[in-house]
């Protein structure tokens, strides 16, 4: 594998006594204590990971990495291949679903396209990367070369590198590309030797012969390649998706520099395995958005031990459940900073 | 009774051809039909309440109703009745979570006080409207007598009202009252004919002995006043408070002014279900914000058909878990209007 060192820098732990200060905070205010439910949680782990009496959620960074698959050839997927590089177009345009809500959350918003059958290199608001037009097809050979991997990889840890510059308080990363729900279940299967039915799912609208051809497209895929267990990058690199590795690299890059990131759905949470089975003290900064409607996607969160803040029975990806999150995280944060407590309002307290 | 006749006025219908026109542009939104889940739902629901293509809650009015019990005399409660004053002045000087939301998703927001032990008749930011200094303890009478049920309706349908004035396009009723548990908890159980301990729970924070004992309250006071069942109004003056005949009062006028109301949590889904028991079709202009920790909401939502937006372990009242939950409202409606059409955007169209 070429060098990868920065992937195994050291991620810093989040302040325990910083958790228990902001914890005191909470039950000084005006409310019985623990009513505000998830979102105490929210604003006492936002001001131990700013490590800051008033957690700030102001300044939000989206990317979104756009990427095509080898594995649509097998015919998995309900849209057709052209859909990429045409959802690229619409979120240079404005109009996808991630485009409105970006705006309405005032959050930034970067489009990086890695890889797509047809290039992208017109498109003013994107940023265009190539590093092959698309992965291969993993049914026979790795979805991407150790070199192609690497670059998948830097390509997150350059957004987060974009996310800083622009002060971001929180990332958040999404994904576009044909066919990415199978290279996503393919990956989670290998991570966690699970069954493919479990974790292969109707994604943009398969039928359930359509998901059960799915299924056994990634069955025969995990036996002909069989040289990844406990090797998570391996797996990334045989499975995976360059936008898929985009997002591992992102979120291990975020922890590493104390940025939280926000997970998406289904395919967003498999990157987040992934990056939590390399290293597993990214999970100490990782936030889940939202349980999607994608069946698979509570196995995934499961084996992170992870409760989403949302479920809405979306399955969109492009970081629309998280986006979609993000005024919750903000009013968890408004609360905690702006509540009066119970002797500065002078109201009684409980009685036990 | 005295005179109530406005209560039985008709609730308009809400046109089914708008909310197939609504859904037919949803499924021309660049996304796989269905992806935004419950989003989807709630800009066509929205849509078709207003008669609109484009959905709008840029306008949002918040009623606090603020009340005694006379049955915290029978300690059913963590906190001293006393708070129930102190909170309307947290309320009136800004310190409460509810005035925080409401100034983070910029809604107007009253406070009503409909009788408490101590009258605030002094604080300048509360509408003062005192029927009586709190209901009376329905262990040993009835909570209120039949001119107090009716003026407490009355103010609820003022508020609506006041909403009106505003040009408010959403209602959300909170409620503020120390005991307001357990005259919600006795209501219900009136109402659904439904054992006390499955409707009475922990409020503000009792231990489990203290669970138990509020429901052995409520179970010899369900069996002193015997004649209530198929009567709503007549359970709602025997075990009501005045701010839960308020809600009451406002969930009926409001769907009879084709104004949705947004549903809080544990004490508003039982005026809600005390609504839609006095008149059916009040239902069909409800939102359900949020789950309650509370554990016999779930009971409540299940009578009245309802699968609520938000699953945070709220139990605030106040209306909190109704204004956490309008900015993902918002976000649906923004959806729905700015989103490119796969036409416009010239993207493809699911295969099958």
């Amino acid at each position: 594998m070429p060098a990868l060192e920065w992937v195994n820098r050291p991620i810093p732990t989040i302040d325990a006594s910083a958790l228990d200060k902001a914890q005191v905070h909470q039950d000084q205010l005006t409310k019985p204590p623990g009513s505000l439910g998830t979102l105490e949680k929210i604003a006492t782990r936002l001001a131990a990971m700013q490590d800051s009496n008033k957690p700030d959620l102001s300044n939000v960074h989206i990317t979104i990495f756009a990427a095509d698959h080898g594995i649509a050839e097998e015919g998995v997927s309900a849209f057709p291949q052209s859909v990429t590089v045409e959802m690229i177009r619409n979120f240079a345009n404005g109009g996808a679903a991630i485009n409105v809500l970006s705006q309405q959350i005032n959050a930034r918003l970067d489009i990086v396209n890695l890889g797509t059958i047809q290039p992208t290199s017109e498109l003013a608001n994107v940023i265009s990367t190539p590093i092959a037009p698309g992965t291969a097809n993993f049914s026979t050979q790795a979805a991407m070369g150790r070199l192609h991997l690497k670059q998948a990889l830097e390509q997150g840890r350059a957004a987060i590198v974009r996310a800083m510059n622009s002060r971001a308080r929180l990332f958040i990363g999404g994904e576009m590309g044909i066919a990415n729900t199978t290279s996503a279940a393919a990956l989670a299967c290998a991570l966690l030797n699970e069954d493919p039915l479990i974790l292969a799912g109707p994604g943009t609208g398969l039928d359930s012969d359509g998901v059960k051809h799915k299924a056994n497209v990634i069955a025969q895929a995990l036996k002909f390649h069989c040289d990844y267990e406990n090797q998570p990058l391996e797996a990334l690199r045989l499975f995976g998706g360059f936008e898929i590795a985009a997002l591992v690299g992102a979120y291990i890059s975020a922890a590493q520099s104390k940025i939280p990131s926000l997970v998406d759905g289904f395919i967003s949470s498999v990157a987040a395995l992934c990056a939590v089975t390399i290293e597993p003290r990214v999970r100490d900064w990782l936030f889940f958005s939202h349980a999607s409607a994608e069946p698979g996607h509570k196995r995934v969160l499961t084996a992170l031990n992870a409760v989403p803040i949302l479920d809405l029975g979306m399955r969109l990806g492009e970081g629309s459940g998280a986006a979609t999150a993000v005024p919750l995280m903000r009013l968890a944060c408004s609360l905690h900073n702006e509540m009066a407590t119970f002797s500065s309002a002078q109201v009684t307290e409980q009685i036990n």
